[in-house]
């Protein structure tokens, strides 16, 4: 027990495992197949399918999930590695079976569905045959709870939901959607918000339209349903966990997600800063390639230092994580990789887009979609600004005002302090002299 | 004569006019049509044509011409204010007869055409029939003359050209292009390339693909030609201007151009901050509007200090362009707006993209598309490190090293003697107390 | 009238003398005298007298005053030229008759002093012959004036004065000082604070130390006094202009000071950058001078771009003072200047320090000292955060709240509005094709 | 063996006694004492004494040094710790017997020096009752061993020196100097450069003045020796190591070094963000603590995202040369924790003091000297730019240019290769539709 920067050898060698399988089998994919949550394109099957055996033979299937559900037991700080391969490859989450939204609503069910719920949604979740999407984030009010208003009512046996949601990825592709909404206005949004298990086709649900992110391309369909619903009623065993419960487990699901995420966005800014350090040293300039030019070289260090810093940033929070098994007490390290995570991705991509000239920012290389995303990361899931707020806070928690500042307090009156206390042996030293 | 920030009152009041007429007449055509360089399309005739005559009867329509072209010897600096108008809409600079690449390809055949080239190519581009591309930028290397590697041989009475040419913005409506190509490879490239009229259908001209500038959609065609010439032969008197006179031509067309860029950039980060005030009002949080929250506010401060000074030092350019009447004086000025471009699209767009949540950075608002826009102005036309260095090269030019700068020299030195040249005065003074 | 970016020639001859005097006659005295405040040195009065002789002979004596004082009238844009000449060094504004605070408080006191006042306390001070202080930050508020508690109760023919100021700039060398004091604290600190003069040697004030910018250094004394009043009494005609009309008067003294410290800060910036280019043609590495180097470039360039653009912005910020003559009006602006500047002023003095090796950070050259100027602009006359916010508020102030932002308003509700419009006309056009 | 992020539980017991010991007993010694290296002041040596006893028994005494002198073979990750502890103080380098350049003259002559030199200098150096100076640095070639100039020449049993070094720290109350001086020109400086030990009052051995950092404060005295050698004589003997063997036994001295003094920036830092945050809770506004102002928070919260991920690179840096125990192989690593280190302190430091308000900038406070510390950690032992462009071609090492990147290389290529591959199945999976 001391400090130590990387994992045992066994889990070492399932990584690089992991690292050849995903370069070498699941790369590829993102160049020749589509939207992976597409579960009906048989040309996915064919192609996933054999490559998820290989993946389950290696016990690396799922293996965020509790041990009860399939999963290792890992911890934080070894999926969090994984992720870091994972991030490299658009199919490789659906390959390794902790593809977003999926993974997440798989968690919430298997913790706080019924048997019914379980047999008739978790399972084929788990097994890859369906996808479902997570209807949260609300038009008006953001990703913050408090102000979103779609209601659902009881009425008998049914629960009746209005009101509208979106950024709900993937509910095009989605057999069922988890939505949230107030079930108790008169109390705290912490409080009166439950969640349900809507089936896709059930009457009154709605894709207005699917929004993408990126340039406006009028007729372009994104993955980012913008769901209405109006009067949709789902029986009342649709209801998951308890009544006033859904601010509780959406916390749950967002757990150790983030560490995922961020080191998924890790393994993105890496692919960058590889193809910015090829780049450099395959362009040729009037004074040989571009990796001889200074401004080139303080790109690729600056990078350097930002990605290795934030990377052990997110790695000791998954530790802490491991560590007090309780996320409130890594509650502003989790702020400060959600804070910093945006940043690290928009420098790096910029800088390597940047340097790669007119085909950077060409639809021929994959950089103007990284530097959408980390637009995207800053507001998903909270913005920045909340969660510098949030770390702000707790900080300021081990801290008190001082007494008298100034101009009586502080530095002044500890210097006086330390003068009285040695007044006797300064004295007494220059006595001696 | 004196120091003054605002145009005389006849040209602010035919500002006011295209002001209130790009906001009310053309912007809605962005909303509406496509691409304004499809001459083919019936709709655009039929909309575009009745404003551009309204624009014709003000005197506005392709004002930045010579006179002797039917322009009003306008100056840099009532250019600049009036494309500070245009930029804010994609529809306005057809509307007023500047839409690059055909504004600055009409003013080099103006300049440098024979008689029969003018009445082939210029006039149906004066009057917004046909549209055309300028072919320069290489894909090994990129916008560097010396690099280029197209060539163009002289065979009886015709020119053979071979190469590839991309980022000729919108070759695929183009009637012809203007192709920058080496005729003497014995010679520097300053020296040894001309330019050259091919005609759209050209054999041997050959578009590989339309490359888009966003992030990469395999199939969505975008408006940059990737063009092949393969033994393109075109008559002898299509050569544009003197043999070997290209590189000269190719400056020429930037001139006020960049000027002009510089200003549309100006209208497009006024829009997006426009936009962000609006959502910063208008957007609830818990605690009030956004616009109460002092995150928000520094944004909005920063912004608007980062365009006004940009702004400023645009608007000083073109006066120094006015007054010296001739661009190697103000080179320094020039590359210094355009290494300053792009950073302050990028920083006031990125600004109110973030404040739009997740509305900013989808597909239905335009800052991604302005985002991106900030990453290619930082590589059109040289990338900003070319511009720096260009700049700095000018400035140090006015400085010389000084001798023995340390430990004998400089601050020391001067130190020394003025204290000797003031010894006396200092002894007496001192004598007098 | 129309955008002009000189002044004219009449007065360019003065700046360019002014110019050549401070060079040659007016910096070598920053390198052999001490404190300009210091009116009691002989060596000051025998060196600088003849100095000012030659100023008053080209009529810029003390031009920043009302011509009923002496001053030109020249406005603000020809005044901030001639302080971007002063700003270059320690003594000329003493040379120039401008040195703050005294400039500052003889305005006050022609402004709002009674004849008995001007006679005492104006003349010696317009003279040269005292000098004097202002009184009002407070150790515990700060810039603050909501929360001075510095207090003045009328006793009979007198006023008591109690309470502590710092910051109290040239204090110790002051023959008053102008105290800022509340007198009636039931109503607003804008309505209930006056002004006073207050004799130096008036029983009560004490200077309890005099706080320096820099290291600690204990022992070595500060120009910045940290003042004790203690029942000071001062009579009855010793209140500067009317009962409660210190913020008023505390305006007025701000006002084109503002300008004119922005632009003896670009003289100071200037300075630093002239150093760095002669610094980077001078020092030799190993391979060849600094300036061949493109990180040096980098640093040159980014600093022109930045005095540049912050210049004009100052300049333009004095032109609309002397346009609109009404401070109100401009307040945005200056509170941009003001929360610019101290950016422009560390970021270049940075980067010319660190050009300069360990000469740069030693106490050989003043960068050190020009580096905590920065940061003491970034504070005095009130925070940078508190300029940005009352810029963004009068920014905000032109806008409106957009009605049904999301989802149903602005881009989409444009978009339709703008089908809506032209339905006729695309219907017509396509049905002709 | 596996990710750590914390120490044994045996030494975690060390630091924090020493924690608790700098806190109370040492960090006042910085209020009331001297320069540490003062040995001869009698007030030192009665009030240090006892608790240098202190740390010997805790055997914390001079713990970096190998175990045959004393030391305790932590390895880098302890010390580093330690320092982390150590860098609070200004005096607790001393009571911990590890202060430099003393600590780092100790370890070369201990490693490279005879028994005569090791009984000489060595003994009395360990036990603190002399202190010594390193002279390495040259005002003309800055810190590049490859521009030094000072030669030492072979006379009998002599060696004669001559030259100028400066910022050869602590020369004024140094027993002896070690000074590197070219002993063979003719090779390069790697090869042609030795080490030799200088007394204290060697004839021709002359303190030209004594250089401070910080504002120019002419006459005070600073305590960077800027040293001349005029025909230094010194025996034979006083070569210390081989002939030409100074800059490897200069490496050797840089060593662990570089992290230690990494972790004593940290608590540098660290000291200013605790002061931060307690002036922020302390100090009022119209509105409440500023604490409660969201730009104080984002100042918070992006100063220990900053501190954190440094610290987590500087310890990670360490473990690297625990494992290694080979400096070459961690160079990238060591050269990115230079180059990120000075942005660090100025950055943390410069929003501590702003938000200390007018106090913040005076020198009543030490923030102004931290600031300054960290433009002099910028340049001390290589500027940043160096260690940026080292940090960059290590780094490029690791990567080969693309052949034909583009547009045949690259991602099309890949692309090309990847639907190759899968062309069987895909159709294969079409053909099952």
């Amino acid at each position: 027990m001391a400090w130590d920067f990387e994992t045992d050898p066994e889990y070492q060698k399932l990584l690089d495992w992991a690292d050849e399988f995903v370069r070498e089998e699941v790369e590829p994919l993102d160049l020749v197949l589509g939207d992976p949550y597409d579960k009906a394109d048989p040309r996915h099957r064919a192609i996933v399918r054999p490559l998820q055996r290989q993946v389950r033979e290696r016990g690396l299937w799922a293996c965020h999930l509790e041990p009860e559900l399939g999963g290792q037991g890992y911890g934080q700080v070894k999926l969090a590695l994984l992720n870091e391969i994972l991030g490299r490859s658009r199919w490789a989450p659906s390959v390794f079976g902790c593809q977003a939204p999926d993974s997440g609503n798989a968690e919430i069910i298997a913790k706080f569905g019924t048997p019914a719920q379980k047999e008739r949604y978790l399972q084929p979740l788990l097994d890859g045959d369906i996808s479902s999407s997570y209807s949260m984030t609300e038009p008006h009010g953001g990703a913050d709870p408090t102000l979103f208003t779609t209601r659902a009512v009881r009425d008998g046996d049914e629960w009746v939901i209005n009101g509208e949601k979106w950024f709900s990825s993937n509910a095009k592709h989605a057999s069922f959607v988890i939505v949230m909404a107030v079930t108790d206005p008169e109390v705290s949004a912490y409080e009166g918000m439950s969640m349900f298990i809507v089936p896709a086709g059930t009457p009154g649900l709605e894709i207005v339209r699917n929004v993408g992110v990126g340039p406006g391309l009028e007729g372009r369909e994104g993955s980012h349903g913008y769901l209405r619903y109006t009067d949709v009623r789902v029986p009342a065993d649709h209801l998951l966990g308890e009544e006033g419960g859904a601010f509780a487990i959406a916390q749950t699901r967002l757990g150790g997600g983030r560490i995922h995420h961020a080191m998924r966005t890790i393994a993105q800014v890496r692919r960058a800063f590889d193809m910015m350090c090829e780049r450099a040293l395959s362009r040729q300039t009037r004074t040989g390639p571009l990796a001889r030019l200074q401004m080139t070289r303080e790109k690729i260090a600056d990078s350097w230092i930002e990605i290795e810093q934030f990377r052990l940033l997110v790695l000791r929070t998954a530790w802490l994580i491991d560590r007090h098994r309780d996320y409130r007490k890594v509650r502003k390290d989790i702020a400060a990789v959600k804070a910093a995570m945006p940043k690290v991705l928009h420098d790096v991509v910029q800088r390597a887009m940047h340097l790669h000239g007119a085909l950077g920012v060409s639809n021929e290389m994959p950089f103007a979609a990284m530097l959408l995303g980390a637009e995207a990361l800053a507001i998903a899931d909270g913005p920045t600004e909340v969660h510098k707020i949030t770390l702000a806070r707790q900080l300021l928690k081990e801290y008190e005002p001082v007494e008298g500042l100034w101009p009586s307090g502080h530095l002044p009156t500890r210097r006086t302090a330390a003068r009285e206390r040695y007044a006797d042996v300064l004295e007494r030293a220059i006595g001696n002299e």
